[in-house]
């Protein structure tokens, strides 16, 4: 456990250490369950400041630590930069921070079984209650709609509102060819989701192979199944956490 | 081996520790082949009297100890709760017990690969000699028959006797969208049986794909061969127990 | 790597240890590399004395120690057994060695993937040219042929003789609802065999879904292949060995 | 981290010791990630002569080290050999340096997923951005149109020219039976492109079986996303050798 304790960060001076520790956890955690590969990056809005955000330097979520934390506005300027960089796609966090108030942790990934489903027409609907969220099925960016032909990278403030516009009121949205963004009121829940819904992916994709009919979790039951799984976070997260941080 | 032995248990005193370490064991050797995520739980019958059984507190799996065993009487009321809180839906245990007097012990899963065949119409049948007692396919519980549009959580008593009521004698129930429950005679033997149910369910669903007709163990084979299986699980036990406690 | 080393075995004296750490080796790297689950057992024939077999006493693979190893002979009663025991399906070792000679070591497993294969139509032929022993694809052993209605295993000597015929002169029979049975001419070929029997499986199913027309290793090439690949064990033996003896 | 560093290297003397170093971790990062198994080798071409390249004697890319590293020329015949022997099929190494000068390193794999695809029609085309670099699918090597019957294996100078020749251009070309070679610019972002292509096959192979029409990385949005990819190598290469390195 000797790498993911956060300990004093020395470029975000004043932010809540459990925060940080939260943020490094939830990256260390995502590589650890592969739904983050060596890419992907995971930020939190400061809670002092509902402008601005924290998101790791250009590292590989594996190996983030609580130094590697820098802070942006929403426009995705860095503070303090003094030569340091971030991600280049941080757009994503800052133009979603900035239409969607209730967000307060947001997780881009290259989740691998989300990526077939973000190049193929069948929806992601729930089939496991864990994954309720993803009610009647994430929207999926098509970047050519809003971009034309790019290196699908959502690397400019223009894609970044395009994305946050397709994302709409949802807790994710498909990003076809890459991967996914998953939203949400803090970090936990946040990769609570993301793990749900790559689980749910691999269940769906073998649903469809046993062959159908498939029941999904629709209606008033998905509703009720959503909100109560909101809750239900903690427990997973303390095995998560243990699994992250002991294994390295 | 460091966190799995059993020790003393301050909150359950005199029960024997053989059997508070075989149910630390079982609840680390489901969450190490990956039959647990970070919810789900084991139980056993207290074999000092038959209307109590042991359980966890509302811990994950991989992190149970022998500290964390609490008890219940059979409507799934803690014993000398003193503020701890087991698992909300435990009254899965507490009917089925009441019902099934030959069950002592119970696990309740979200077993990955069950999840599809719950939410899909073919049967889970036996293809594997160690699945023999999966016979003609294990009962699919739906909620919705028993409770209408619910949060999928068996969380109440009247849905507790519900699935104890679709479970019927079999050793096994899967619950549509959720995962399943598998009880037996004892723990070691229901752990076996939960761990070849997901076994099985992934090779069918390749047996699926590859293309049929697929030779099912059935009729007086089926028969002979889940006899005898029922008493084949010492020595697959020793080799989990061994993997799982000393991993951590 | 404090587990795996031979040591002095007691119980068989006199064999060159370096046989009985290659059989130790072979059982744990088979478990390691997930051929073996908690059953399945690997022997050799005695050097010494063409009659006779070492094969463990009955433990998990995983679990396997050079004092573990007993002797049998070829109607597979064990030698000296002083209330040891050994695996009741060994007859299939005992009768295969009675009727090939080319044979001095056999592993019988429940290899994952060979189990769908052994259930459905679809011959399980080569495709990748580690698996060229393969074939045309083995024969498939169908226990209701030779014992009607069994518990599945080949717990008798009629039984193992059956198995012996439908063997003939393959190096793998696979062996319906239950996994398969691998022989060779020592013990690292047949471990070679064995695992890449596993890789070829999973990687024909991922073709048969992929879709046809699929090309095989066939005709002269598939022979050329063969008895290339024959040779080719010391190489990948050398990285399991350290794998499985490393891990535990 | 203790057998991965470099050190002094023996038998190729006056060798950059990061060269040597990078060289060593792509064959650990490579069997670390399930792209090489016991087989399969990486080559570097020597930066102080064109016509020599570095390459491991014959031993599991798991187990290389420092010491391991010898130097052939671009026919493959080993310098200084002094008894010392290297894998059969490097010709695959020499005949393609000898005709493509940009390419500085080479991956020889048995990559899981790409032989399905390699015995089947369907084009290994990008689904996702990472493995921009396959195109419009990657040419497929078919040794029976170079050679007739063989076994498989690329070991004679003709045989390397003929798959030099298929691969064209190309950064990949599949081998029939066999597996993949993969070529690059340097040995970081040759071991990028072989561990997405693996990826890739993966998703794509997930995708055709969820059902069609299924959305390619085509065109113009290829071509950026290929030539952007080709930039971003460096900070997955950090994580994958810290696991490769840290885990043995």
């Amino acid at each position: 456990m000797r790498c993911g304790r956060a300990g004093a960060n020395q470029f975000v001076p004043g932010v809540d250490p459990v925060l940080i520790d939260d943020l490094v956890a939830a990256n260390r955690i995502l590589a650890n369950e592969k739904v983050l590969d060596g890419f992907g990056h995971v930020s939190v809005r400061d809670p002092r400041n509902p402008n601005r955000y924290l998101i790791s330097r250009s590292v590989a979520p594996a190996l983030v630590t609580a130094n590697d934390i820098l802070e942006a506005d929403l426009d995705s300027n860095l503070i303090d930069a003094k030569g340091r960089s971030s991600y280049k796609e941080r757009f994503i966090h800052g133009e979603i921070y900035k239409v969607r108030p209730d967000v307060h942790a947001i997780i881009h990934s290259h989740s691998p079984t989300l990526v077939p489903f973000s190049v193929t027409k069948y929806p992601l609907k729930p089939i496991l209650h864990n994954a309720a969220f993803l009610g009647a099925g994430p929207p999926v960016f098509e970047i050519r709609n809003a971009g034309g032909a790019t290196n699908l990278l959502v690397e400019t403030a223009p894609l970044g509102k395009a994305i946050a516009q397709t994302l709409g009121k949802a807790q994710i949205v498909l990003m076809r060819g890459h991967g996914a963004t998953v939203v949400g009121p803090n970090v936990r829940l946040a990769t609570f989701w993301a793990i749900y819904a790559e689980v749910n992916a691999r269940q769906l994709a073998q649903a469809i192979a046993i062959g159908g009919p498939i029941t999904f979790i629709e209606g008033e039951e998905q509703k009720l199944t959503h909100e109560n799984m909101a809750t239900a976070y903690e427990r997973p997260w303390q095995m998560w956490k243990r699994d992250a941080l002991q294994q390295k």
